[in-house]
């Protein structure tokens, strides 16, 4: 391993991997920070030792409580701190003291509250720093290792061990996608919620997942950069190993000042990180969804070698809906070659239309859309196939189904193993042709738990369908971008 | 009532409420359309009588069959037509001759398939026009009418009653938009799938929409206009007295020749429909969810009288998100008025951010979010407020409230009543200010299937949370473009 990586590794290890953990300003109060998120520790089945510190309470949780730092029987890796403003410092200072490697300082009322906020957190930061401790924060909700059973965080769910990695400037934006990654069937590397960045800045993160073996793609919400020269170099370096996707909100002077107000960051020109964008591959994105929607299309798919599209539909409308978002998201719509059309020809309806898209004729269930989505992959000029609505690919069953009582949970059973056999099909001709196959599809089975069902499921087998064929486009661009980055970096 | 009103209502009476209904093409084959959409109509206990007909067969569904138009013991309102496409011509001659005033031509193949298909297109319309016959289709999935019980379609599930109509150039689009206008709470008064258009134009089923009481808000998915002088004419004149929003497909030229093999239609140049929308008050939108979200505000919302927004936001990454979507979308975040800081500072907490948006700090549960909404509400130059993260507003018992078994279901209850009240809270100040309230907000109280459960609730009270701040503005946008397009027709 080289120099550099084992020193990244090394300087994270007490923070994503601690080997014991003090709680500082744990409390019995439920609504509390120091009560609800060391709960969420306890839920999350964490390994090793807690130590809670509190000089009034003697245990929370079934937990013994420590008057101080100073007590605890060992040398914690890990300091959670939940302490009011005015006692951060001094309780940094105990834990360099103690020789505690990592804090994590939820405690807000810092440097977003202008200029004497802003000098307490210089302050703490140079303590920790003299001390050799790295901080997250402050101003934020915490970081959570699902493969380490680690769950510093809020909100009461655990997100599943898994391979998408979010660093957040936003407490809330890393909460809400965790959970919307939970829904979808997939898991979670590591979660940070940066807050302030006084000591530790999203390039740090980005830098160890960079190295983290779990983490197969970056999602990353920020609001401004500490050092945009250092952010620059390290996720150029980043990008080569594993795609980072990134929304940067504060575009606006509206937004900016919000972002001035909520983590203390300097938005800076939005034109300027666009082109930062560009030059170092990370694919920038407007809308959380589509974050989502991107990032676990990298966990699957292969990566397209030009912009030539097939697309398949079920339904003309869906077609003519991905004709335009591919056209828009500037893809080619390949026009066919003879023999595939002859091929089409041999078994579609007389009546099909013999063009792209493929418009699958009403009533043309089952195999017709898998040597649909085959044949047009097969062709050369073809680098992407989408399909726009999987269910005709699923019979016709479903159609009567919903006649004899009882039937919904046989339905449920069969419906999900059905769409997950599809999806699976799909993403086996994906590996077959080393093609992206983007699905967009209505899942119209049944109530929205049934749907809720499927997803779960689609994503258990790394699969997922998009709702709409704006959403695939969206997720075919993405991977064409990265894949041209990738290729102009030869 | 207007003559042309009158006209107008019974033109379109015996296809949206008719007495009985021929339908011609009932099979007993499970997997075909003469069966599907006989058997949904049965489902939805049409109270009208219903005349299979089919000269090979008895009974179907427990219905009497009949083996010709000319059998039927009465003249039947409306036909609905699956016959394959060479009798298509010669059963609408026959419903001609037996005085039926409407036909639903379910079948395709026709102009679609190009210049045969359109010939025999041109006769099936002569033969209905002779005889005072109106036409739905050919290539289309049927029309449902959910306050008069009737439901002609395909797939498997009953629309409820509202106010939401639905007219589309394409059967898959009704169903996915009317599925989801389901789980999401709402109704519809009217659906139309209209296929190739031949006899009867999108412009013809608004202009009806336009007279319908229980109409409140028309969306339309449209791929190309057979007469964009009448629909200019008549979408201006509807637009006046209900928003009609509307997207446009074929934008692209990959998207308009997948339109021509989709529906014969010609999509025309994109930047004349723009013209169009702007001149009639057609809110325009790109994105199927969007329009959804747009049409459920229609229903709820009071229009903004202008441009000033403020924000009220539980988490400050949704507050730069807010700031930044709605700056994007042309609205101004208002400075806050001297007075309306110094009564926030009176029940804020010291170190709240004095600034729009306004950032509830971590922990401020309960009223302080409704007293900041109504406080901004009350300021002059603020037409509309923008809620981000409803969560605080319910207290802090969801956050810990996973800890007994059994605790599930109450907390299902609890919950699902908390946010409609929540709602409802926002919904009585927009009505009070006449002003409207958008709210975005995660709802992070469970799994998927809660949470599918809670939205269906708000929708049940007119009410929606959006999930995305950028969707809260878009919403606004919509709301604010049409109150512009009034204003100026004064």
């Amino acid at each position: 391993m080289k120099r550099k990586s084992k020193e990244v590794i090394e300087k994270f290890t007490p923070l994503f991997k601690p080997r014991s953990v003090a709680f500082l300003g744990a409390s019995k109060d439920r609504r509390k920070w120091g009560f609800i998120t060391l709960k969420n520790m306890v839920s999350g089945n964490y390994p090793g030792k807690i130590y809670p510190v509190n000089p009034k309470e003697e245990e929370i949780l079934g937990l013994k409580v420590y008057k101080g730092v100073g007590d605890i029987p060992e040398t914690p890796d890990l300091a959670v701190i939940v302490v009011p403003p005015p006692n951060v410092v001094p309780v940094v200072k105990d834990c360099v003291a103690r020789g505690i490697k990592a804090g994590i300082i939820i405690t807000a009322g810092f440097a977003e509250l202008g200029d004497q906020g802003g000098k307490l957190q210089e302050e703490m930061v140079a303590a920790a720093r003299e001390g050799g401790m790295i901080l997250v924060g402050p101003n934020c909700n915490g970081i959570m290792h699902p493969w380490e059973k680690l769950h510093i965080q809020f909100p009461p769910f655990l997100p599943t061990a898994g391979n998408i990695a979010l660093v957040a400037q936003s407490g809330n934006v890393v909460d809400v996608l965790a959970r919307q990654i939970m829904l979808r069937g997939f898991g979670c590397s590591i979660l940070a919620s940066t807050g302030n960045e006084a000591d530790l800045h999203c390039e740090d993160y980005i830098e160890y997942l960079g190295e983290d073996p779990n983490t197969k793609v970056i999602l990353s919400y920020v609001e401004g950069f500490k050092d945009g020269d250092r952010f620059f170099r390290v996720v150029r370096e980043v990008s080569r190993k594993k795609p980072v996707v990134m929304l940067k909100a504060g575009k606006t002077s509206a937004g900016a000042r919000a972002a001035m107000s909520h983590t203390a960051s300097i938005a800076g020109s939005d034109a300027v990180f666009d082109a930062i964008c560009r030059q170092t591959g990370v694919i920038r994105t407007e809308d959380l969804n589509e974050m989502l929607d991107i990032g676990v299309a990298f966990l699957r798919q292969p990566l397209p070698r030009g912009r030539g599209v097939g697309i398949v539909t079920a339904g003309g409308g869906w077609g003519v809906l991905a004709a335009d978002a591919c056209a828009e998201q500037g893809f080619d719509l390949v026009a066919l070659p003879e023999e595939t059309i002859a091929e089409l020809d041999s078994f579609l309806p007389a009546w099909w239309n013999r063009g792209n898209p493929v418009d699958l004729v009403a009533g043309a269930f089952g195999e017709a859309i898998f040597k649909c989505v085959e044949l047009i992959l097969r062709c050369s000029d073809v680098d992407a196939a989408v399909v726009t609505s999987i269910m005709p690919a699923l019979g016709s069953d479903w159609l009567t189904a919903n006649e004899e009582p009882g039937e919904s949970e046989r339905l449920d059973k069969y419906m999900i193993q059905a769409v997950v056999d599809v999806m699976n099909r799909f993403n086996g001709l994906a590996d077959r042709y080393q093609k992206p196959v983007i699905a967009a599809s209505e899942l119209m089975f049944g109530d929205a738990g049934r749907e809720a069902r499927i997803v779960q499921a689609m994503g258990q087998n790394k699969a997922s369908c998009y709702h709409m064929p704006r959403q695939a486009a969206a997720v075919l661009a993405a991977l064409a971008r990265y894949s041209e980055y990738l290729q102009s970096r030869g």
